[in-house]
C-alpha cells in the first residue's frame, strides 16, 4: 500500500465568522471543526499529518495536541503558499499527500479512502475530489478531457457561460503525489489581482509538464461544504446532526424528532432507548438501553445505566446507574455518583454527592458534598448546609436514615445508620443510631388573632 | 352497500427496528402504529376485521382487544401464507377484503374509502392502491394495460430500464372479492428465493384466470409510507405529527412552530389557544380555547379549561380549571385537582390534591395529598410533610387561611377556615379558625459574633 | 423625488383565521403582521400612510397610534371600495401610492422601494409587484404584452389552460399614480358574482384609458405571502424566523439551529453569543456580547451585559450585567436588576429585586421586594417573607451579608453589612451590623426512638 501523508489547511482567520475564535475551532455538534477533519483523516492510518496552523496558531496546537505535526504559515498568502509550510517535514517523501481544509467538518473518512484510491488506480499526480452542486455559482468548475481525466479547473469568474453550465465542482480537497506536489508548488506564482498564491495551480503546472490529472467524483456534495460564515456553521451543524442521529436510529435507538435532537458525535447510546425532543447529549456521554431521556433535557460527560429515566433535567458529569429515575427539574453537578434504582425528584439539585441504592431525594433539596447511603429518604425541602461562607464540609448520612421535611444538615455532621430527623429540624450535631433528633420549637395556636390583627375589610 | 373486511398484517418481528418491541406496537404521536391503522379502518363501518398477529402476538392484542379478530400466524412465511390464516373467519363470505399493513400507520378512512368505491366501480376482483414515488427505487412497479387496467407488478429487482422508469407503484394495500381471494391464495406457491408465500402473486393467479385487476391511485405517497426502521419511523412521526398539527391550525389554534410542537392524536384544543415551541400534548387531552400552552411544556392526560395559562412546566393526568396560571417550572403531579383561578407558581410540585377556587401555591413548594379550600395563600417554601418513612397522610387546609413561608404542614393535621400559620413553622397539630399557629424559636442577635468567628484576612 | 403615500388595507376580519382577534394583528415572531407592514412602509419616507381599518378597528388604532391615519371601512365591499376610503385623505394629490395589505407581514422596504423606481422609470400609472410562483394555482396571473409591459389580469378561474400555465402572479401590492388611482376607482363596478369592488379592476380602466400598466418582478416570492389561515400564518413565522436568525448569523452571533431559536423583529445581540436550541428572545431584549443564552431560556424585554449565562431558565422585563450566572432552572420576575457577577442558580425566583455586584443566590431561594447589597452570600432555600396576606414589604440585605440555608426574612426588615443569619432562622428584627442573628431551636436526640414508633417488620 502506498504511504498516505495528510496536510490539513488551518491557519485561516475567517473574517466572516465575525469571531475572535479562530474559524477552524468553531465547534460543529460540540467539536472543533478541525478536529472533526483530523478525526476522519485519522481513520486513513497516515504517515504523518502536518497541520498548518496561523490565526490562533496555539490555541489549534492545543486543542490537537500530538494528533499532528505543526508548520506555522505565519503570514497568509494563499493556499499553496500555506502547503509549502510543510515542505520541510514532506518534501522527497514516496507516496501521497492529501490536501484537506480545516474547514471541512463533514468530510468522511470513506470518501478520504475512495479519493486515494481512485489517485492510485489512475496513476494521476494530482487527483481532485469534485462533487455536482445544484447551485455551482461561486465554485471552481472541472473540465474534463475525452478520456474523463482533468483538463483544467475554471474559476466561475473566470468562466464562459458554457463552463458555468458545468456543475462538477472542486471541493478543495486534493490526493497529490507527494513529490510532484512540493514540486509543483515551486513553480506557483502570485501574479494575479489578490497576489496570492493558489493551489489550484498546481493542477495547472502538472497537466503542463504532461503529468495526468484525475478527478473523484463524491455522490454526497453535503460532504464538502465549507464553512466560511456562522449561516454555513449552522448548515454544517444540521447535516452532522442528521448524521449522527440517522446512525443511532438505525443501531435501534428512538428519536422523536430527529431534528430537535443534539447528539455529540462521541455520545453512545443503547438499544430501545427513547429520545424526546429539545435533548442534548454532549461530551463523553454514555446511555444504557431502555432509557428515556427528555424532553428538554441536557446531559453531558455523564455514563448512564440502562432503564433509567431523565425528564426536563440537567446533568453534568456524573455517574448515574440503571433504573434510577430523575426530574423533571432536576440538576446533576458535576463528580455525583448516583447508583441504582435512585429517585432524584423535581427542584433538586446534586452537587458532588453519592447517592446509594435505592436512596431517594424527591422535591426541593440540595444535597452538596455529601455521602448518602442505601435506602435513605431525604424529605422534601431538606438542604445539606455545606458552606459556612468560608469553607465547604461534608454530611454523611448513613443508610436507612430518615430526614424529614424542610430540615437541615448543618455540615460537618453524621445522620447515624437508621436514624430519623424530625421535619423542619436544624442538625448540627452528629445524629446516633435509630436516634430520632429533633430541633424545633412548639406548635402554639393563638386563638382569634386573625382577626385582631388584619381588618379584613379593607 | 357491499359488505368490507379487513385484514391487517401485524405479524412480524421488524427485524430492522433492533428493538425487543414488535414492530407494530411502535408508537407514532404515541400510538401504536397498528392502532392507528385500526383507528382509520374502523371509519369504514366494516363487517369484521381480523388481526393476523405472530411475534408479540399477546402484546398485540392486548393494545387492540376487542376491536379485532385475531388469526395467529406461528411462522412468518409471507404475506400471501399471513393472509390465509385469516380464511377460518373469512372464507365464503360476500363482499370485498381490505389487506392493510400493521406498518403503515398513515393511512387514512378516506383513502381506503376511495380504493374500496374503485374497487366496486370497476367490478375487478382485486384492486390495488397506488401511488407515485419520487423514487421508485425498491418498489414493485405498476404496468398497466391499454385500458389503465393492471398487467402485472413488476418486483424491482425483476424489472426491465423501462419498467424501472415507472413510477406508479405497489403500496402493498388491496381491496379484494373476498372468495376470488380464498381461492387464489390456494394457488400461491413459495417457490422462490426466499422461500416465501406473496400476496402480489394473488394478483397474477387472478389476471391468470382472466379476472379484472383495477389499481386506484391515491395521491398522498406519504400515506402509504411503509415503517420498517426508526428512521422510517421518526418519518411517520413527522408526517403525522404535521397533518395533526394543521388541523389544530385550520380549526383556529395558533402553533408557533409546527415542526417544534408534538400533539398526540386524540389531543383536543380550543379556538385561539396559542401553543409555544417545545410543546408536548399527549393521551386523552383537552384544551380550552383562549389558553397559552408552553414553551417547552409537556401536558399528558389532562383536562384544562379555558384561559389558563401553563409555562415551561410538566402537568399529568389531573383537572385544571379556567383562568389557570400554571409555572414557569411546575409540576402538577397525578390526581390533581386545580380549581378555576388558582395559582401554581414556579418550582410548586402538587400530587393528589384539591386546590379549591382563587388559591395560591406561588412559590418551592410541594403539596401532596392534600384539599385545599378556597383563597388560601400558600407561602413559599411551604411543605406538606405527608410520608413518615411508613404511610401518607391528609393535610386539609380550609378555606382563607393564610400559611407563611418555609411552613411544616406534618400529615395528618388540619388548618381550620381563615387560620394563619406563622413563617417557619412546624405545624403538627390542628390549627383552629382564625387561629394564629406558631411554632418558631424567637431571634436572638449576638453583636460582633462575625468578627469572632470567621479570620475576614484569608 | 415623487411623494410616496401608502394604504395599508387592514380592515378585514379574517374569517378563515376562526380567532376573535381581527386577522392583521395576529403576531408574526411577537409583532402584529400589520405592525411588520408600517414597519417596512416606514422605510421609504412616505408623506402619508392611511390604513383602511373595518373589523376590529379600535384595535388597530391602538396598536398603530399615530404613526398611520386611519380611514373607516363601515362594510366590507371589496379592496376597492377599501382604497376609496382613503379619497378625503389622498385624493388629487401629486405622487404615487402604493397599495399593501395588511396580511402581508414579510414584505420589505427594499422591495416597495425598487417596486416605486421601477413606477417611476417607466412612466406607468399603475405598477404591480409581481412574482413567480411554484403553484400558481388560485393566484392571478400576470398576462404581459410585447414591450413586457402589463396587458391584464387574469384571475385564475377565468383563465384558460395556456394562461394558468403562466407563473408570474400578483402578489397584491401595487404603486399607483396617485390621481389616476382615485379617478379610475370611481369607475369600478361591483357586477359580478361576489357583487364587491375589486381592486384589479383598476387596472383594466387605466388599460382601457390607453394608460401604461407596469410589473415589477420581485425575485422572492416568500416576501409577497399573504396570511389567510393559521397554517400561512405560521409559514410566515417560519420564514421571518429565517430572516431574523440569518441576520444575526451574519452579525457573528452562533445559533446552534436556527430552526429552533425564536428571535423578536427588535431583539439585539452580541458577536459570539452563542444560542442553544429552544430558546425565545423577545421584545425590547438587547444581549451583549459573548454570551450563552440557552437551551429552552426565554428572555423577553432585558437588558443583558456582556459574557452572561442564562441557562434552562426565564428572564422577564429586567436589567442583567455582566458575567452573570443564571440558571438552570431560574426565574428571573420584572424590575430587577441584577449587577455584574452575580450568580442566580437553580430553582430560585427573583422578583422586583436588586442584586449588587458578586451576590449569590445560588439554590431554592425567593428574593422578591428586596435590595440586596453586594458580596451578598444567600443561602440556599432561603426566602423573602414579603407577604402577609395583606400587604408586600420590603427586605434589605446590605453588603457582605451572610444568610444561613432555609432561613425566612420577614419583611420589612434589614440585615445590616457584614452580619451572618445562622441556618434555619426566621429572621423578624434588624440584625446589626457584623452580629449573628440566631432563632431556631436547640437539637434534641432521643436515643433508640425510630426502633419505638415504628414496626419494622411491616
Amino acid at each position: 500500500m502506498t504511504n498516505i501523508y495528510a496536510v490539513i489547511l488551518a491557519a485561516g482567520q475567517g473574517t466572516r465568522m465575525k469571531s475572535k475564535l479562530y474559524k477552524v475551532l468553531h465547534p460543529v455538534c460540540g467539536k472543533p471543526m478541525v478536529e472533526h477533519v483530523i478525526d476522519q483523516i485519522s481513520g486513513l492510518h497516515t504517515e504523518q499529518i502536518v497541520t498548518i496552523v496561523g490565526h490562533g496558531a496555539d490555541k489549534v496546537k492545543a486543542q490537537l495536541g500530538e494528533r499532528s505535526a505543526y508548520a506555522l504559515q505565519e503570514e497568509q498568502l494563499g493556499t499553496a503558499h500555506a502547503v509549502i509550510q510543510a515542505e520541510p517535514m514532506l518534501a522527497g517523501k514516496e507516496g501521497c499527500t492529501l490536501v484537506v481544509c480545516g474547514d471541512t467538518p463533514l468530510i468522511q473518512t470513506s470518501t478520504m479512502e475512495a479519493l486515494v484510491k481512485h489517485h492510485v488506480e489512475t496513476g494521476a499526480k494530482a487527483t481532485i475530489l469534485t462533487a455536482l452542486a445544484e447551485k455551482p455559482d461561486g465554485y471552481g468548475r472541472i473540465i474534463r478531457g475525452a478520456d474523463a481525466s482533468v483538463s483544467r479547473i475554471v474559476e466561475h469568474k473566470d468562466a464562459t457561460d458554457e463552463e458555468r453550465a458545468i456543475n462538477e465542482i472542486n471541493t478543495g480537497t486534493y490526493c497529490f503525489d507527494n513529490k510532484a506536489l512540493f514540486d509543483a508548488l515551486k513553480n506557483v506564482s502570485n501574479e494575479n489581482v489578490q497576489g496570492e498564491y493558489y493551489l489550484p495551480d498546481v493542477i495547472e503546472i502538472l497537466k503542463a509538464a504532461g503529468e495526468i490529472v484525475s478527478a473523484h467524483q463524491t455522490d454526497s456534495f453535503d460532504e464538502t461544504l465549507g464553512v466560511n460564515d456562522r449561516v454555513a456553521l449552522s448548515e454544517a451543524e444540521r447535516i452532522m446532526r442528521a448524521r449522527i442521529n440517522e446512525q443511532h436510529m438505525r443501531a435501534g435507538v428512538s428519536i422523536i424528532d430527529p431534528l430537535n435532537t443534539y447528539i455529540g458525535s462521541d455520545v453512545e447510546v443503547g438499544a430501545d432507548t427513547v429520545i424526546y425532543p429539545g435533548t442534548i447529549l454532549s461530551g463523553k456521554t454514555s446511555i444504557g438501553i431502555d432509557c428515556v431521556i427528555g424532553p428538554n433535557t441536557e446531559v453531558s460527560d455523564c455514563a448512564i445505566g440502562d432503564r433509567t429515566v431523565i425528564r426536563q433535567s440537567a446533568t453534568f458529569n456524573s455517574e448515574i446507574g440503571a433504573d434510577v429515575n430523575i426530574g423533571p427539574f432536576a440538576h446533576i453537578r458535576p463528580e455525583s455518583f448516583i447508583h441504582d434504582e435512585v429517585k432524584i425528584g423535581n427542584f433538586v439539585e446534586i452537587k458532588k454527592a453519592v447517592f446509594g441504592k435505592g436512596s431517594k431525594a424527591s422535591h426541593l433539596s440540595y444535597i452538596g458534598d455529601a455521602e448518602i447511603g442505601s435506602d435513605v429518604n431525604i424529605g422534601c425541602g431538606s438542604i445539606t448546609v455545606n458552606y459556612d461562607g468560608e469553607n465547604k464540609f461534608l454530611t454523611k448520612i448513613e443508610d436507612g436514615v430518615f430526614i424529614g421535611c424542610n430540615s437541615n444538615l448543618v455540615a460537618p455532621v453524621t445522620v447515624k445508620k437508621g436514624a430519623y430527623v424530625a421535619a423542619g429540624s436544624t442538625i448540627t450535631n452528629e445524629v446516633p443510631e435509630e436516634a430520632l433528633a429533633i430541633a424545633r420549637a412548639r406548635q402554639v395556636n393563638k386563638e382569634n388573632y386573625v382577626q385582631k390583627i388584619f381588618s379584613k375589610n379593607d
